[in-house]
């Protein structure tokens, strides 16, 4: 189980970073299908609807986050996280920087090749 | 399978009805004692600090929350539901109405008993 916590922790890690790196294609083979992120103040978004969202994201900020596990649980092929997250956002068009801070739980499933996969996901950024 | 996701809607209908009932003696027997709530806006709620919290909401405001499922997933003793809610809340002070919408990720625990139990929760509401 221990091995499998850390499984979910380095997927975790290698998320945020591809977040941060802007590396769209990674985060593509990181999430399910079916894929289903929630956001406060908008519509839920799925992985077809993610590519634009997050371009459009790094096109407007430079932008870092942050998200720091305070619990990985495995349960069989599901597990779920809970972190706490920063997102610092610098507008590229000039202005104030963005922060934001809030909580993360998400649900993720293990794939067919046994790695785990992005399947749900609520936060609750606002900012501070 | 098909028999546990009913038993986690009726846990999540039963939930709901407690919700606007202000029956906080039953929203404790329907929690995990690690029950861990993520809201935009403010620090994570525990059991613990659940009833003051729910207790106060329910003095300041007449409120009438609305959850519908558009996903119950059940894995063994482990359970998550993907909700799309309102929440609309007048200020027993006097005011206007203020009307929330959003959604929730909800992960339910198989007790010792075999009831389940919503073990962590995050939504994702805020003014409409």
């Amino acid at each position: 189980m221990a091995t499998e916590e850390q499984a979910v922790r380095e997927t975790h890690e290698a998320w945020m970073a591809a977040v941060n790196a802007g590396d769209l294609a990674r985060l593509m083979t990181m999430m399910a299908d079916d894929a289903v992120l929630l956001n406060p103040g908008g519509p839920p978004l799925g992985k077809a609807a993610f590519p634009d969202k997050f371009t459009g994201g790094h096109e407007r900020f430079v932008l870092r986050c942050a998200s720091e596990p305070l619990e990985i649980t495995v349960a069989g092929d599901l597990a779920y996280t809970v972190c706490r997250d920063t997102l610092h956002l610098v507008p590229r068009a000039g202005g104030d920087a963005i922060e934001l801070a809030g909580h993360r739980l998400s649900v993720y499933r293990r794939g067919p090749d046994g790695r785990w996969l992005l399947a749900r996901d609520a936060h609750t950024l606002t900012s501070v």
